[in-house]
């Protein structure tokens, strides 16, 4: 008979740099947000009005919307809006939710209309949002038309890529925000592009989980092998550590003689933009920028653009979008082929949804306590979480 | 380059003349209820109470339950009941609910039964609820078996459709509210019929939102065109406005030369009760009554009956219930088919399904604030609405 | 037209004598808790913290781990433990949480393993929980190894069986608790065992349902017939009588001529231990033990062990595990076959999903109040009830 008795170490519960939303400045190591940040159904709530609903948000490309009328459907944190180009100058969005009884005013996810349409009691509005009909009720014979628009959501059109904010005050222009990177999305041209694939996850864990994975490529060498083939993982941890505001710039860095993001590290569409004009791509071009906490994430290469985003579900499960673009004048078949531009994100997305959920299985775990975090590798990740905390405490 | 940033608009909150439990008189349009009314948990729990727990609720005809013993069962928002016939005399209804250790007595949804009998334990009680047998424990020796009879749910028969109400206090007889329709009942014999179809639908929307669907013909235009094939709309317009109170009576209006609720107009069943004797059906005959705010509708046409009832499941789910019945003495296949007796409302309730979701689609966005409805073709919702809020402020 | 309007019979509401946390003594009867037990799922959480942490749990087996490096997973109340043989004398349980951010260190569930390597960044930790290795950042250079080990989950090996309890402080030994039974399961040497079957149900229920079920034989008679054939219920009566403590112990009473609980009463597999040494299988052999509230059953016969454990999922969800043992000497086909061993209660488990699921949909009724339970038959409930309700007391 062997009978053993353990004693339980006591469990360390280390202090953390970031808790509570107080940072700490007397621990030697970063660290992530204590449990409940991940778990609890009110942080969530919470972060629907103070970070979902107050950051630009990536939600679509100006070649969705080329003529009058042309719209999609997209969500932020849940929330349906329409995207629609209102006149030849601007695109416009709004909540997809009839000023009557509130019903869902469009629901296929595109289409081009005349005028936005209700289907339940035939409310229609123009590309404006103005409430231009209500059978039955003529404008000011039960109230006045004028104070019933539809409501507007916050857009703007950051060369070619639309971001969207729900609140009623939005943050400063990406213009103001991404001026570093201004000459360069000039040069490659990114109005004039075209979407050729779009992939989503739904993965059960908390959006900064995914935030925290996508922050640092500590973890590249060991689970992302197709990624490593042309990233320059040495110089992908100092362009990481580079980001330490809430709006960064950087490329992925490439290994040498590597000309774009793909399987063999030659282009896989042809060269955006002013590119083509040249006689060969620059050695180790690229550009992009990004945001987070809620993260929007532009990748630009010679030849073809990447576009991460996040769609928070609940407290538990967040959708993680990626979307291929290539020159609107390159030709399937000729030019690029679809699935060869998608498929080192494609590889590399599937394992980052693995991990991700193994990493909130155990976050999730009430014996978790956070750890440390390496500065040298991991450091955007406190970085994104103080201002992660500075928009959950901003009033 | 393209770069715009829209200001957006500054979001226009009307009061409304039903806001958290106030009725308010300073606009000049009524509406539907606050945001919170339709997605809040605890708005729900307060409802079982208050609202679903006083009511008088549909759950079936007496042909259900022919002879003695015979029983079905039902649920009220998730209440299992039992409605058994005593005696010749006299339907009960009991919780489904064992006195002991509270396993269900019954878990086929009908039969005939002497005794109801725990299959836990095998306490076995009286059709009346009283307790007879406890296996190993004699009357008085560990209890008095008359301590532990089922628990009673109140019951009501009215010309054959029965109604049951959770409260120990049930509202006033239905005898009493309903005296305006009981010559017509009378009539056409609703004691005298049988069940030959039932369907139901679980929707994704708080059951408020379809109540205030049912409650208007505002939509049915464009989107019940086989309904509105027989039924005379503009009449069904005043029809509607005329239900101001908790318990309205009215009939489903028939267009010119229309006999009944039919694919064609012409009658699906023979002639319900003494209309049998007429030479030819009353031009535009029917009647009916109905309860809200938790719906219960009855239909009666010439030759059939059609019931309506909600069964609430939780905040953002609910059950929709639809039966069709015919005279007892009518014939499959010589008198009616029961596809025919269906066939509109089933299109209709297919139709009702997708409203009602996509305007909780739109009731659960977070931008929703209630809008005008139009007091000549809607006023039965802010008049349901009312009833549900004195149900709500009540002690 | 018959019209009935019934009165509700008031609804009595017994003070039972165990009402939130207070034992009475008032009553004339024992009674089970009140609703609230059952369905909220604060208490659920508080009974994470208050029972689930506190007791020991059964987790498996010795002959899981054989070897050093052999590791299992299992979890209790959801929290996810590897179980690994550290050395040739220590079998140690961790939480399945790498110290840095988090990610599960074991996805497989068994295995062998020189070092314990979470899959996300690499960090390594030795069978004895120290960390050992973190690519990029040596020892000392950000923070100490020592600092970091694995999180320890108390574990106690009793004759063989393995227990878990995750808080800091364990309960008494079970060698000083199960004393009484030291003696037979040395004769029976229950380390010398191998599973030959486990068997899982997930039961919408609330787990003190199960266990209100598992402590009384009063349901047997009428629904467990297979294990009727070779169960004593008037001598189980008795035994379950005698469970008035969280530790009890007891066997299975047999009936006359039965030498093991099987189909047909005869032996399936050879004798355990030294009862082969005995001319023949003394008579009515059988002994075991058993952890109340939540539950943790060994029964030991004279050929083969059967194991039952509760593992809560949420307040209205539980697994019940049921695993079977024979002497690890005995041979599949030639010895045992696994089916037979497991016959008897893989019927009882079945039937008792069904019981449980039909008690917990009446328990859940708003209008469920707790009746009368028989002292001479279920009169382990309101002790185990107690022993419960002194944990949730506790401080």
């Amino acid at each position: 008979m062997s009978s053993t008795v353990q004693a339980a170490v006591p469990v360390q519960v280390h202090r953390t740099r970031l808790v509570s939303g107080v940072i700490r400045s007397d621990l030697n190591y970063s660290t992530i947000l204590p449990r409940d940040y991940y778990v609890d159904e009110k942080i969530f709530e919470k972060e629907f009005e103070k970070v979902f609903s107050t950051q630009w948000t990536y939600v679509g490309h100006v070649s969705q919307v080329a003529r009058v009328g042309d719209y999609f459907l997209d969500n932020i944190a849940g929330e349906s809006i329409v995207v629609v180009r209102e006149s030849a100058d601007r695109i416009s969005a709004f909540h997809n939710v009839c000023r009557h009884r509130g019903h869902h005013l469009c629901s296929s996810e595109s289409g081009n209309v005349r005028r936005l349409t209700c289907p339940y009691h035939f409310w229609s509005y123009g590309l404006d949002g103005n409430l231009l009909n209500v059978p039955g009720s003529k404008d000011g014979a039960n109230f006045d038309y004028n104070d019933w628009p539809l409501k507007r959501v916050n857009l703007e059109v950051f060369h070619g890529f639309i971001f969207a904010c729900l609140s009623e005050q939005p943050p400063a222009s990406l213009v103001e925000k991404f001026s570093a990177v201004s000459a360069d999305l000039e040069t490659v041209k990114t109005e004039s592009l075209k979407e050729v694939g779009r992939e989503s996850y739904e993965i059960h864990a908390n959006w900064k989980t995914l935030l925290e994975n996508y922050l640092e490529c500590y973890h590249c060498q060991g689970s992302h092998p197709t990624l490593c083939q042309s990233m320059d993982l040495q110089a992908m941890f100092r362009g990481t550590d580079e980001w330490q505001e809430p709006y960064f710039t950087g490329k992925v860095p490439l290994r040498p003689g590597v000309k774009t993001v793909s399987m063999d590290g030659q282009l896989v569409s042809k060269p955006l933009g002013d590119l083509q004009k040249l006689d060969e791509v620059p050695e180790g071009f690229g550009t992009g920028f990004g945001i987070v906490p809620l993260l929007s994430r532009v990748l630009i290469h010679a030849d073809h653009v990447v576009v991460h985003a996040m769609r928070p579900l609940d407290v538990g499960r967040v959708k993680w979008e990626t979307r291929w673009y290539v020159g609107s004048d390159a030709v399937e078949g000729t030019d690029y082929r679809a699935a060869n531009v998608a498929a080192v994100w494609s590889a590399t997305n599937k394992e980052d949804a693995a991990l991700c959920q193994g990493a909130y299985n155990g976050v999730r775990s009430r014996s978790f306590t956070p750890g440390p975090v390496d500065d040298s590798r991991e450091s955007a990740i406190p970085a994104a979480l103080r201002a992660y905390l500075e928009l959950m405490q901003a009033d």
